[in-house]
């Protein structure tokens, strides 16, 4: 591997939304001279009031092209709700996911574009001409162009089953994760193939970066598309993943939640060991860039054939994601 | 015939946009006991970004329900453009038709109700629910539940043909009806069957009157659905029409662009033969009322066998509407 290459032309990233878009912004700013991909989560894709909604690829073009509600971290900024107050004013549910007028705008146009018979790669394209620009060296490439959806199995003694399935979406944002999780689904997972862009991306790279998004239902789908995992395997370039499990706890969203449904404890370690170093059966990471705080796991997952190396991946600023990238990919 | 009957249990309106909403407010105050019925247009119906749009009726429903800009007589009050200025970034066409943000969440859920497989008539009757309650004495009912569209065929010497079709709103919002018109053609009217509920109102009327609506691409479609002219001749509610040709010009809209077109002059008297009386071959009126300023028509149409009175029909309030159709509904 040649993790000590610091300038590198290619760079493809697998990412999921908020975390992941925090981490590009980090990328973009480390090399900033390099041609970025970003391979995005469409697992939590939902169907809404005919609209077709991609919050992760929504939520990366949004915060790559400047149009990110910033605080939040997702949305659009100067947001209007009128369209949301109309919906309560007619009844129409659910009304526990709340769509802002400025990002229906972008449903609508990509809803549009899909019933014209568009790829959902070729519309993400289209759609961030506007806020990358035409001949942007960034590039955000749906993870596939078939529909998987993640919906999450969750115990419920009201059904005579016990358990009950929900879309991801409801399970995240109406029950705040707040419900005991017996399994996550991908539902179209089997049938999803990555698609040409993807493939094409992740072979002709120089660096290959996982964001240090949500393990299961970020990073999870896309390592589950059809040719992904074998082409990060193959792949000439390193493959360098970050943690987002810090001191035993996600330091962004609630991957807590969801680690113990597969059988992932919440540690960087074990988050680490579960995508697995690339010289064992299926495993994809040349290295595992954990947080400092998490020092000690590094010679544990050195005995388990893992390289790791510790940094401070606080992303508080992009200039900050940058430095420790800059550490993390050149250490020796 | 029997307009000295001045309470009305039932009376059926035939209506369309701007003007016939305010028609009907008058209606509604001439005679508040009543039920009232109300034959929307639905031939200036348009899809855009994927959205199914009926401005005559969102119109009639937004001006009774108390959701209307009074300023303009269309479209939402307290709107908001948050959406149309998306499009704009994205290079969205065609921006001579902008919708606001409040009146998409309407177009956003009959499209939804209307791909779930609900007939107009259906999706009319539930978003009325919000804005007139469920127990409302007045029904907005569209006029079929087919799709009729209403296209004008201008002269257009770029074309090898001489001449180019578009659809009403292009002609009436882009280009302000400022082309010459060769012809209105109402693409699928011949397959256009009247509702049960639209046959049913009129059949069982008390009253029946004709707003002073656009009489080619308002009144016009409705009378050419199949079933409606033939309902109106049989009813035996006597039939009452109301120009809106006034001294030679509309009141309101553009229609002096459209009566040429069609053969008819731009006058009160012109119109009224245009419906005739029922007791010629065709004809719809049992009364046609104009202006005081046209009521030297009254006596010329009276030698054409059509009953005319002539009274102040300026719509400035709704109790002046109400004022003048007691008086013209009570003449003899």
């Amino acid at each position: 591997m040649t993790t000590s290459e610091i300038a590198p032309a290619r760079i493809t990233v697998l990412a999921g939304g908020v975390g992941g878009s925090r981490f590009v912004r980090g990328v973009r700013a480390a090399w900033p001279a390099a041609r970025i991909d970003v391979i995005g989560n469409t697992a939590d894709d939902i169907s809404l009031h005919g609209l077709r909604i991609c919050p992760d690829l929504d939520t990366m073009m949004y915060a790559l092209g400047g149009g990110i509600d910033a605080e939040k971290g997702w949305g659009r900024n100067d947001e209007g709700w009128r369209i949301a107050e109309e919906f309560e004013a007619y009844g129409i549910q659910p009304r526990w996911f709340q769509l802002g007028d400025r990002d229906i705008a972008t449903h609508l146009v990509r809803t549009e574009l899909y019933n014209a018979g568009y790829s959902n790669t070729e519309i993400t394209l289209a759609l961030q001409t506007r806020w990358l620009g035409a001949d942007s060296p960034v590039r955000i490439l749906p993870m596939t162009d078939e529909r998987v959806e993640t919906h999450i199995v969750v115990a419920d003694p009201e059904q005579s089953s016990g358990q009950r399935a929900m879309h991801f979406q409801e399970f995240w944002v109406r029950y705040r994760a707040a419900l005991p999780v017996i399994q996550v689904v991908q539902v179209g997972i089997d049938q999803a193939k990555a698609t040409d862009a993807v493939l094409e991306s992740i072979s002709t790279a120089d660096l290959v970066l996982i964001a240090p998004s949500n393990p299961v239902v970020s990073i999870g789908p896309i390592l589950g598309v059809s040719g992904v995992r074998a082409a990060l395997r193959a792949t000439r370039a390193p493959v360098i993943g970050v943690s987002g499990i810090l001191g035993g706890a996600p330091v962004l969203g609630m991957a807590d939640k969801l680690l113990p449904a597969i059988g992932v404890a919440v540690s960087a370690a074990a988050v680490g060991r579960h995508y697995g170093p690339r010289n064992r059966p299926g495993g994809i990471l040349d290295r595992w860039v954990v947080d400092q705080r998490d020092a000690a796991a590094v010679a544990e997952l050195a005995a388990d054939g893992l390289d790791a190396v510790a940094v401070d991946t606080m992303m508080t600023s992009p200039e900050a994601t940058a430095a420790f990238l800059h550490t993390a990919v050149a250490a020796r």
